[in-house]
């Protein structure tokens, strides 16, 4: 606790700390939850799990100043089994709920964590969320395919997209200079993310 | 964090001590919040979030001498937003989940957590899964009805149920005798989940 306290007050105040908590519980823990990571940790974000409805997200969403993330389509092999379940009516569970989010985001703060493994569900869930910042796990030791990933991702103005990679930084070195090839692995994705970006927005 | 150790320690080693902490991420973070739960804090069984699919489950009924009750049916009203979906081909979404955890239950350590306010929901998931353990929360503070909630959670044999107390039971008084009040709310729930036990063994 105390570790995770330091690390967050040694990140420099313009980048913003995002904890990837995928809390989900009923409302009167949510609202515990929500208290934990924004009042005493003091995360600028925080991701949930949809699987408890509304009233396990408003506790943090009514944190308006902080972001809230909604774990809408996973990037692990298992998120099929249930985010892609077939609806009465058509659609998948996971584009019921990005329609959710898109209801949830009263005040402005509520986005979708896509896992970028599956460039064809960020697309859709892009579609329903034009609007929304997407957040999208899954590049480096998971193995999505960043430029797939992120060209699904953006939105029409090359923004709403913050593509995350933790361990394939945080693990960029095993054996030495472990800062330095940190920061290299963080670079070389920003180049190809901006890559991206660049040829959207030449195609307008 | 030490708070929580000496409460664990604290409490018979007779008794199970469930960490209710509905985690649910993918398979690598799954592992470790298992880790944490079933080797640094000792709990004898966690609830966990199914949303994230197998893979997101297994880490934790991979510890075969632990419990995993996996959240079918949420007690909270917001609950039916998701896990009431509709699915094609028939059932709800908390239908389909109950079909999972009952796959999941290789080693015989997965039990499912349906609310007590919604009865009718514990039928079904009982229905679904007749041989494996109900933990059922919210009677006291959330309002569910004990009597129905556990006459439809029983097994066959008046077993697999665990009806359980929390709000109602910590916070029995707000002016002193804490530990009187909280003992006489237990030992009231008690004799009133073994009452529609007793009945429904005399039915047969």
């Amino acid at each position: 606790m105390q570790t995770l306290l330091e690390s967050i007050q040694g990140v420099p105040a313009h980048i913003p700390v995002i904890a990837d908590a995928k809390r989900g519980d009923i409302g009167n823990t949510a609202r515990f939850y929500a208290k934990a990571l924004f009042d005493a940790y003091d995360f600028d974000a925080a991701t949930v799990n949809p699987y408890g409805g509304h009233d396990a997200v408003q506790p943090f969403t009514d944190y308006r100043e902080r972001g809230v993330f909604i774990w809408c389509r996973g990037s692990n092999p298992g998120a099929a089994d249930v985010q892609d379940l077939a609806l009465d009516g058509g659609g998948a569970l996971y584009e019921q709920i990005a329609r959710s989010a898109r209801d949830w985001n009263e005040h402005g703060n509520v986005g979708l964590v896509t896992g970028a493994t599956w460039p064809e569900q960020i697309a859709r869930v892009r579609e329903i969320c034009p609007d929304q910042v997407l957040l999208v796990p899954g590049v480096g030791a998971q193995e999505g395919e960043l430029e797939a990933a992120a060209g699904a991702a953006f939105d029409g103005h090359g923004e709403g997209l913050i593509l995350s990679a933790s361990r394939g930084v945080l693990y960029a070195s095993r054996s030495g200079d472990y800062a330095g090839n940190a920061r290299r692995s963080a670079e070389a994705l920003r180049g190809r993310i901006n890559k991206v970006r660049d040829a959207l927005l030449a195609r307008g």
